[in-house]
């Protein structure tokens, strides 16, 4: 008989027989009551253990964190809260948990707390819950891309480009630290490291993806990115998941198009397919919602925010409609806002991309065509020579969660552009190859795959929806 | 009309019926015929210009390379080697490409010429192809994982723990290059650097995915990984992908079926959704062959070696009768093995395994139960005291491709191996709380992604199968 697991047990159809399951225990209770886990749910199961015939040593050792293998007979529960239980035949201690020294105690711990346990956090509710939704959210991702024709591209972790402009970036290097070697002029001779020059971890996956872009036409990234800011904030890693999807022929418009329809098919995804998890985070939320002043409490509940996403039509707006709608919004108007919106040009805070989704439009909200000097080198330029084919998707509660454009596909623009950012033309060579020879209009966004978890799960601190979080200062595990 | 992919137009059932098109030019011949092609197939759709009718300029402006929109007629074709193709009722040139520099010249190139063009070499059939299965085998593999409960974990990319044990290591700093904090002690002070101590990229995801299979049950990851040695070689390089599925409560003999279910899931899958990729490659490789001595050809064809994978069992074979298989063989006995066999406890090399796989057993083969003393650290050590459940995954044409263990529970044992090996007992306290919490019987495997791209697609240079190959004194793009 094959151990099932506890995800098979209570998803079928009861049938009473004999079954076999290892797992961990969570809670024992009245020497009788094990509360079962084993991360296929966030269903316990519980097993009921004849505590008259167990022998005593065995039942001190089913302690909270001990891995157990129990045989016994599925049957019809009697309790409250679960429609099958064990009752358990045979009981055998895998691995024991010493109840004086496990972290992981039956009770409420601090997300702080779990941080330093991040070994073992995946061992309560909350966090087992969080990332079997950050798997889900992967796979949906995939899935949808495959499905649509794209293909996956993996795109290199070290750089020798330096002109990426995302952020600061971290060096790679084995040259000795302490007495690294250096040139004739007394700096430091890169050509006598590991690939021959500075190298550095990749900001993003973009300009390599348009390669592949223009030449099998539909294609995205899934990988690490990183940044070396000193940003010791809730919402800031030193290193991140992104996606990346870049499309040959495709205008804005069809970049709004492709990311709205992706937005809502991995969150559907994810409520189809995560309900129990996604109920459980949403109790959590709105109990922890209970403890706050009104003020401060969530304005939906998770499951709502979620419904908002799918069931709504993205609103198109463009910077200079939006300016004007915030410039004369009630909390510009009374200075509520912390940035006042004064005039065009101004660089939107999360405050005012909350306003536009949560308060004037309700319902996700999709900016496009940006003032060019607050956004990036590579994106196309309108005829009007001030704005960039540029996109940003706002969700409520997060503000931006998506950023896209059109790219530059024009030899000559995109060069003057470089030259008035001192961007070298010789380190993007092949970039601008790509500009040389058969270009086309092509675009593509980009989605910081934490903040999807944080809006999916409701986590507010980005370093809970990660395994091992980097911060700085911050490289355990 | 929105524009269709080739693909699409090529896999219907010919409805003869206006279409549009856009994608790049292969070849422009007779002033008349072109083959297009947008990435979305290995296949070109044949559009044929209607020169009489076209006006000059815009024919000497299709050009290989160029990027063209196409209107048309679909309509069966009366040539060879396709079912339909376009007659063209307009064309617009949407990027030139200039044909005396454009590098991609209508001609076969050699693979290095092509290196230094990674940005354009898959605008050729030959990368294309194995880049679309790149991008398919990457599926198969999440969607294997899934379907079967997996959950999917990014573990981290920056370590702090140099005790991984798999090879060198890259630094990550944006410590001063050239003059770094100094200790009292003249030492570098890593305390100052941006995680507050050293950090490296790293080797594997195994001990972190331990973490999660010992709360979710049944992980895999799937990240890039880094080697900092100095090999120049067609099989190595310094930066690639891993999958390592890690699985709580199961045993080697588990693993083996894991590993051996999961190789034919992922080999199936590209037979069957990669169909035109694959024969292409195989012809491909057959050509190839045929300007080779007879002696240097392959045995088996591409598609005789996935069939071979997917038809047959596994055979599972000890270490122990693999030395005395080998130590009686005739490539022994005769010398032509390069390193002999003398006795039990050897390192098989390449030409032994395959050996064993391609004449012995002529099947897949499972080795089992390696020498302790040339292993890892952390396989569980059997009750002779000398082996470990180890196991490598062996395959014709190129030997081992999966390397796996049970992983050593037991706390003691595991200590006193790290003692041993001078592993510093602080370094991996987490990985060790495994071990006193809840410990259990546990196992999995790694297999380095490029390698299952070789297998797949015949190709035997590493740098062929990843698009912007990183390897000593190359970073390039």
């Amino acid at each position: 008989m094959k151990p099932s697991t506890i995800s098979e047990l209570l998803s079928k159809d009861i049938t009473l027989h004999e079954v076999e399951v290892k797992g961990w225990v969570r809670t024992f209770r009245a020497n009788r009551f094990i509360a079962l886990n084993d991360g296929s749910s966030l269903q316990n199961i519980q097993c009921v253990v004849d505590f008259e015939n167990t022998d005593e040593n065995t039942l001190k050792r089913i302690t909270t964190g001990a891995a157990v293998h129990i045989k016994g007979e599925l049957t019809e529960s009697q309790g409250k809260g679960q429609s099958v239980e064990i009752q358990v035949s045979s009981i055998t201690i895998l691995g024991d948990s010493d109840p004086e020294t496990y972290p992981i105690q039956p009770k409420k711990h601090s997300f702080e707390f779990l941080r330093e346990q991040a070994h073992l956090r995946t061992r309560t509710n909350t966090f087992s819950a969080v990332m079997r939704l950050r798997s889900a959210l992967s796979f949906a991702i995939h899935q949808y891309f495959n499905t649509n024709g794209f293909h996956y591209v993996h795109t290199p972790i070290i750089t020798g480009s330096d002109a990426e402009g995302a952020g600061e970036m971290f060096r790679v290097t084995n040259l000795d630290a302490k007495n690294p070697p250096l040139t004739e002029n007394g700096e430091v001779d890169y050509t006598k490291d590991f690939f021959g020059k500075e190298t550095n971890l990749t900001v993003s996956g973009q300009l390599e993806a348009e390669t592949y872009a223009m030449s099998l036409g539909k294609v995205y990234t899934f990988g690490p990115t990183f940044r070396a800011e000193n940003s010791n904030t809730s919402r800031h890693l030193s290193e991140f998941w992104m996606i990346e999807p870049e499309v040959a022929f495709m205008d804005l418009a069809g970049n709004m198009d492709l990311a709205e329809d992706f937005m809502k098919y991995v969150i559907n995804y994810v409520l189809t397919n995560n309900h129990d998890d996604l109920v459980f985070l949403d109790q959590r939320l709105q109990d922890e919602d209970k403890k706050k002043p009104q003020a401060e409490r969530n304005e939906m509940t998770l499951l709502e925010k979620l419904r908002f996403v799918v069931d709504n039509n993205f609103k198109r707006v463009s910077y200079t409609e939006a300016i004007d709608i915030l410039r004369n919004s009630k909390p510009n108007k009374k200075k509520k806002f912390n940035y006042l919106i004064e005039e065009w040009g101004a660089d939107l805070q999360s405050e005012h991309e909350r306003f536009l989704v949560e308060k004037h439009f309700k319902c996700p909200v999709i900016l496009f065509d940006y003032p060019a000097n607050i956004k990036a080198f590579y994106m196309r330029l309108n005829e009007d020579g001030k704005t960039v084919r540029a996109m940003d998707i706002l969700f409520p509660g997060i503000g931006e969660i998506v950023g896209g454009a059109q790219r530059e596909e024009r030899l000559d623009v995109l060069k003057q552009k470089m030259a008035v950012l001192g961007i070298d033309e010789e380190e993007l060579w092949w970039y601008l190859d790509l500009r040389k020879y058969g270009t086309a209009v092509h675009s593509g966004f980009g989605l910081g795959f934490e903040r999807l978890v944080m809006f999916t799960t409701g986590m507010t601190n980005i370093r809970d929806v990660i395994p091992f979080p980097r911060t700085p200062q911050n490289a355990e595990f």
